[in-house]
């Protein structure tokens, strides 16, 4: 009996070691383990909830990880300065707080000087609001500008308000179809503008494929056709470098939720460059963007600078959060966090061109670097049900309808064995589905 | 020397035991101490941060205090459900918070069955929304209805909003004139509405006199006329009952920050009547206000029900403090609430008759309690002065230009005693401004 077993547990399971050598993987192991100590941003990753747990994490695109102090920062904050300054927190600090968090997001993600970035609302709310101002603007300045450009393939709130806006202003939406794992380059954006366009809405880092347009270049192009721009940074912002200031664009809104960890439904910021404070108006009139706030005049009058472009109270307990993620954005540095951003994705399109592609996963993403974000899109038949497994065994991507498995690998708190291990996980799932 | 020094200190400044008898509170510390004792709700007081401090807190109308479960709550939450269940919390709960916590405060406060009220936005937003909404449903059915109601004195917020309302849509505004002390009634909407109305907007309790409105009566009466009212509950939700199902309300926005207690710019709640559902809809058309959230299809088609009134992602770290103050609310029920909030507001007229009647104080709130909200404003030339003051000796009432001292009196919160301590600290300050 005894022998028997032996024997045929021999011949039908094999010993673990050698099961282990017919796994595709492993000979990116030694990468992995190459990668991660030579990760200069390594050890920020301990920062973070959770980095001690197996579970693999592939959405800090969608909601960002929250650093270890973040809890404490909000216990004390109840206590200390709601509770212990009640309202006069008002005049002490939190007023200020859009402003101060906003210039500081301006400063070490956005390429934006202090004074024109703003935490407040919502990204569809603050989109909203910088939509209508931009297209009263330019449709005053000259009649003819009634086209909003937007891409076919964006996210679907931007597709929404554009849609909305046109209808209740009597403006037109000029589409720009996208090719998948593209996003909108310079010859699709020639192609839609003109001299009646009035605004370009555009996403940075493509929510999709994870595209990264060209930005200096698209907002050259919709300025030499006389038009503003919008950017929607949401998934750029904190893992690609902006320069807003430097490529001259106008307009641009972006989560914080995302790569800046400020927890789920964390609101929105607004930049909107200098050159536009005294022209630009938006049309949700509260009493947070008016001249003097406290005065409660007979008429509303827009506040000088960024402060126009607030509404109602700001949201600041849930502004909070995203200070943590902050710090370590100034330690690490934007270059370092967009290097292992890069070093990252590569590293995942080597694997899934190892043990995915042998499966019939393809790439939904661009495959050179310069031209992809911080996350990468797998196609099959079978990602529903393949991304349903990986749920139920701690590994947690994103799917995006029909096929979608979105990988995002936030560059704080991923490591490169973490990559490894979750495209593992998908490959063992893919096979399942077969 | 030291036998002059004594002599001349006897007859300048008496000693302390005469000095205390000449205070004209005195006659009132029984009072509140026998008020205390009866109190039913006193031992709620112990639930919030800060109670046991001698601070005298006059602005829970403005920004509430922190129930002491609130800073271990947003603690938990940071590391078990945002930081453990990450993106798969969105799935298992976060997606519902909106209606969960909407419903709640529907039943335990606003008198309004489920499937009514969201929390979204901030009051702001929320106002924009529904009388952008209200507004447009009136003038599809009737072109003749441009007109939207609202009071000279009402919130800035509102009035702007009105405003701006009525210019980018082609509407006018009709202004209700209201005196001090007083809000809108039966005879002045009466004259204002007609034919021509589309929305009326009023306020519940005033922000700045505290009058009261009779809701019911001010609702038949718009729609008598063939309107919609939207009734702004920011300065009643949690103190006052409010009975919006029974009332016939159409539109309804609150602050959850004031006496809901969820922390400094927590998101607002809406409330729209069932019947209104399917014709109703808002110009801010985001992601979570789509009939299906996450088929991102080609066009925006508004959800079914409370739903379409979203626009962004919910505010879920914000919305959560609020809960706390709902459990209390829930044990203590509205009645009792408000039982004790008049108490408190008659008790502070007794003690303003008293003490600072004589020193050229005047009342600018309704002297009868069925025509008052929980908060009482009292007048004086010297007030922003005085408040200075206040605030430098940890009483914390609110100022409004030009005269008014706001003494809020958030029921859970404020003991009789520290009314009367604050009293007494008002009636020094005027003094002192003497």
């Amino acid at each position: 009996m005894i022998s028997r077993a032996g024997c045929r547990t021999r011949w039908s399971s094999p010993p673990r070691s050698s099961r282990v050598s017919t796994d595709p993987s492993i000979p990116f192991r030694a990468e992995a383990h190459a990668l991660d100590a030579a990760d200069p941003l390594a050890a920020l990753r301990d920062a973070f909830v959770g980095a001690e747990t197996s579970l693999v994490y592939f959405d800090g695109n969608s909601l960002g990880r929250p650093p270890r102090v973040t809890a404490e920062r909000l216990g004390d904050f109840v206590t200390a300065e709601w509770g212990g300054r009640l309202i006069r927190g008002w005049d002490e600090a939190w007023m200020e707080l859009p402003f101060r968090i906003g210039d500081r997001i301006g400063r070490s993600v956005l390429g934006a000087a202090a004074g024109q970035t703003i935490i407040a609302d919502s990204t569809t709310v603050l989109l909203y609001k910088l939509l209508r101002a931009a297209l009263a603007e330019r449709s005053a300045a000259d009649p003819e500008r009634v086209e909003i450009v937007v891409a076919r393939d964006d996210f679907p709130t931007d597709r929404y308000l554009v849609e909305g806006i046109a209808a209740e202003r009597g403006a037109r939406v000029v589409w720009i179809e996208v090719d998948t794992a593209r996003g909108v380059d310079a010859d699709r954006l020639r192609a839609a503008v003109g001299p009646h366009t009035a605004v370009v809405l555009l996403s940075h880092v493509s929510y999709r494929s994870g595209y990264l347009a060209d930005a200096a270049t698209l907002t050259r192009i919709t300025h030499d056709a006389g038009a503003l721009v919008l950017w929607d940074l949401c998934h750029s912002a904190g893992s690609v470098p902006v320069d807003l200031d430097a490529w001259g664009v106008d307009l641009a809104v972006g989560c914080t939720y995302k790569y800046l960890n400020g927890g789920p439904g964390s609101p929105a910021f607004a930049y909107v460059a200098e050159r536009h404070h005294a022209t630009l108006t938006q049309p949700i009139q509260g009493w947070m963007g008016a001249a003097d706030v406290f005065a409660m005049g007979p008429e509303y009058r827009p506040a000088a600078g960024m402060r126009r472009f607030l509404s109602g109270t700001p949201p600041v307990l849930a502004m909070l959060a995203m200070q943590d993620t902050l710090d370590l954005i100034e330690d690490a540095g934007i270059t370092a966090i967009r290097e292992k951003s890069v070093a990252l994705t590569e590293f995942a399109l080597r694997v899934s061109d190892g043990i995915l592609s042998p499966l019939g996963v393809t790439l939904a993403s661009p495959r050179d670097s310069g031209e992809r974000g911080g996350h990468v899109t797998l196609s099959h038949p079978a990602m529903r049900s393949v991304t349903a497994r990986l749920w139920a065994s701690d590994v947690i991507p994103d799917y995006r309808d029909p096929d979608g498995l979105r990988i995002g690998l936030a560059p704080l708190s991923t490591s490169f064995a973490e990559v490894l291990t979750g495209l593992g996980a998908v490959a063992d799932a893919v096979r399942a589905e077969h």
